[in-house]
């Protein structure tokens, strides 16, 4: 299909997400943004993709500092980022990042807030994909490798870890259908037919 | 299609769910309930339906009665469920008839925790339906003949009430993506277009 959309992906941990993104980007021919976008935020700040990769998707601890006071200087460089923790800085910079890349032409983001970050953009679908604790136990640990026996925890935590920087930097909840287009159950469906579900949906809306 | 699944939908108030629900099982060929699962109540309790009506997808006001000792007494009758509130008599009967009418075929059938009811069902698939605040009091004002200044209130008091049933009889918050397979922003798609997505799901699904 000539597709012109941003799709957004988030994600429970161990809900495949993130592989249902890469094979919708694939099969659509598009872009993936995933990790890249710290790669991304490194190379435009010239600081440390290791120390970006530490606070990735993890809220600042300090509620003191006031966003708005960063988001809408990036005219002036990111002097006035001096101050903010390094979670904020990476935040500032992939929101810019992420509003470019919608700007520049249709494109699969996995996490970060990018539907939060492009609620108003005319193309983007806002998608979140969850799954039950025992699907997401299984690939946990047949494709992160993780021991069986913590992999529960490991999810929660990482769960915990992302609602928290959503709504730390979006005021919104994590998971609550209405802040998504779509959401799907992928224990329900392979990931191949979550692909087509979504392929299906932009067809249906182009209609 | 050849359709085999039981759909249930769970929608916010204004957000099109029910007529959506409608046109689906029209274009499956299928039953929907809606309102009619009131009159089922009625006929198989001897309450009358406006009894009944008046507490529709309302929780009781007490959290003494505990559901369990209701929820399993269907063989021995429905005397066990004298002492019980009129809420929860009613959500014990919908109990019943829901799981009665899944066993019988495939149907639509709207709110009143269904998704939470035959979560274990193989051929049930739970859509959730949500819109933005301004599509919804749009479609409340023209479907509902809601006054324009009241709409807000009004469906922010409905959802409450409906995300207080849902959380009292199913211990699970209303509206949060993971306890429905399917959910959909109408204010991004028409109804048709959200009725031939759900055919989509369950098409894709059939592969």
């Amino acid at each position: 299909m000539d597709n012109k959309y941003i799709i957004t992906i988030a994600r429970q941990f161990g809900s495949g997400g993130r592989a249902i993104g890469q094979k919708l980007a694939e099969k659509l021919g598009i872009d993936f943004y995933d990790k890249e976008l710290i790669s991304l935020a490194a190379k435009e700040s010239g600081i440390n993709p290791e120390v970006f990769e530490s606070v990735d998707e993890k809220a600042a601890n300090s509620l003191l500092y006031s966003l708005s006071m960063g988001l809408y200087s990036f005219s002036s460089g990111f002097s006035a980022m001096g101050d903010l923790p390094v979670n904020d800085k990476l935040y500032i910079l992939q929101h810019k990042i992420i509003r470019d890349l919608a700007a520049k032409g249709p494109c699969v983001i996995v996490g970060r807030c990018a539907d939060y970050i492009l609620k108003d953009h005319d193309r983007c679908i806002s998608v979140f994909i969850h799954a039950n604790m025992e699907y997401r136990k299984t690939r946990a640990v047949e494709v992160h490798n993780i021991d069986k026996d913590r992999a529960e925890h490991i999810i929660n935590r990482t769960d915990k870890s992302r609602a928290n920087y959503y709504s730390f930097y979006s005021g919104q909840k994590w998971g609550l259908a209405e802040n998504y287009n779509l959401c799907v159950d992928s224990s329900k469906l392979s990931e191949d037919q979550i692909v087509d579900l979504i392929i299906s949906y932009l067809e249906i809306k182009d209609k």
